[in-house]
């Protein structure tokens, strides 16, 4: 016997996600933040994506309820707008004991229906079962002109590498109360500008290694640029983020930074460079020293 | 505070959705088996449905891991049969504890698998998440021509009532291996005789009168034609039948058996009639007798 503790999250995902099923109208399957579907009239791809959160590993019970549901939703609503797509319908299961204080579950729903109102998201359906702990299981799905998904698999050497927000610290409060990145998310993918896109979930050097894996290039961080709430550790490894990492042809970069600004009032940096050395991430500091970064970040079950 | 216990699934669940968004392409929100949206082509319809299954609540632990992959996307596209729609895309979330064995997880995705190829449902996505029990959380969709959908809100009086299959006994170990109804859900949906239609999860009694309220209708079922495996207790009340329940005008429910009898192995009864006594469902014995049926099912969290 294998216990999922000993072979971790993202090897067990890997076992799973082996045997899933192909279709001609499947665009994308497992392994990007959405799988992306062509609808039947040629013009629009629907993306699709789930996202659970667990009572004591994502949130804790003295949790104020509303921001428990903003994060339930945010999670699903940022792997929406790191496709660069407009959400859509959203259904929810709730797990609970009998024991669940019903006001907590209406004010829960209260901070799912702010979000979903806020990026015009639609809940429509769910289910409600018993279980020992309380956890939600959001579905999203999202709409995009056919063809224009911004994937982990574009990264092109020589891109810039750009993040929003400041990254790191996310635990100490913002992973409750973050907005996702939506809006930003579909002016990136107008901009036809962006070659690879994904929202940060387990801290940047983590998510960068899925676009250098995905698109068989390398990256080089610049330590100073990185936008950090704490320490470079922090912004590399803490996770929760829920910001956007995107590349562009350097030749775009400015362009679309000076088009950012006058847009957003979301953080944008430039944090280093896609290069031709595949699937190594270093990180180069002031001083002129460059290091290899190794795996290394928070996986659930290890 | 009011504890989900003290009042129940139904009350909790009708607590929450009443907060619940409404947008032009939403046709059916929450109260059906799926709720179902446009597609912007204007010519298709999409049903979305979600089912969790928890360890201890809708199967335990000695359970054979294909089985327990069976039920969990059997329940959805139990769902999806009932609105007439062809399964299309299947997400799961898979909830487990570190001891987790991760072979007995590879075999739930064999049984999940095998039950989306026999149907032409593709799983295309989900999560992994740390949690105290095993959990599996599907979320489907579906197709059907625009406005079509078979909904629990379109019975009339004097319609017959039918059911698939015999009814009870379904927890003694046919709840973990059934086969959803698709291929029959398609036919009475194409057939354009039935009026209004469910799957059985609760009891036939339970979900009957789930009809009977969205179409402002009564029943009277004959005790004698109802499809029993077991006691009439049983068939009325023991509920994950995973069975159809439909009407159909008295007109065309003979050549409607005929044609079925011609395609399906799988029994069909004519259990009862529509009646205009409001919300009211009663039960006729063999004696001539009749009796009125009180609500009383198996509940989550009472």
């Amino acid at each position: 016997m294998t216990m999922l503790g000993k072979i971790g999250e993202h090897a067990a995902i890997k076992k799973l996600t082996a045997t899933l099923g192909s279709h001609p109208a499947l665009r994308v399957g497992a392994g990007d933040d959405c799988a992306v579907t062509k609808l039947p009239d040629g013009e629009i791809d629907q993306v699709f994506t789930t996202d659970p959160i667990v009572e004591n590993v994502h949130f804790l019970p003295s949790d104020q309820p509303e921001r428990i549901g903003n994060k339930a939703v945010g999670r699903v609503l940022s792997d929406i707008a790191a496709m660069g797509a407009q959400p859509q319908w959203l259904l929810v299961n709730v797990v609970a004991s009998p024991e669940q204080d019903v006001e907590a579950l209406e004010r829960i729903y209260a901070g799912i229906n702010a979000l979903c109102h806020r990026f015009e998201a639609v809940l429509i359906g769910g289910d409600l079962a018993q279980g020992p702990c309380l956890e939600l299981h959001v579905f999203g799905t999202g709409t995009l002109p056919s063809g224009t998904a911004l994937l982990r698999s574009g990264a092109q050497v020589d891109d810039c590498i750009f993040t929003t927000g400041p990254l790191g610290g996310s635990r100490a409060g913002k992973h409750l109360d973050f907005i996702p990145r939506v809006e930003e998310g579909l002016f990136l993918r107008t901009s036809g500008r962006v070659h690879a896109m994904m929202d940060i979930s387990d801290g940047l050097a983590t998510d960068l290694r899925h676009i250098l894996r995905a698109s068989n290039v390398g990256a080089l961080l610049d330590a100073d640029a990185i936008p950090k709430n704490g320490t470079l550790e922090n912004a590399l490894y803490d996770g929760e983020d829920f910001e956007l990492l995107f590349t562009v042809a350097e030749e775009n970069a400015a362009a679309l930074q000076l088009q950012w600004n006058e847009q957003f009032a979301t953080p944008l940096s430039r944090d280093g460079r896609i290069s031709d050395r595949e699937n190594e991430l270093c990180i180069q500091f002031p001083d002129g020293t460059a290091q290899r970064l190794e795996e290394k970040a928070f996986e659930h079950f290890r």
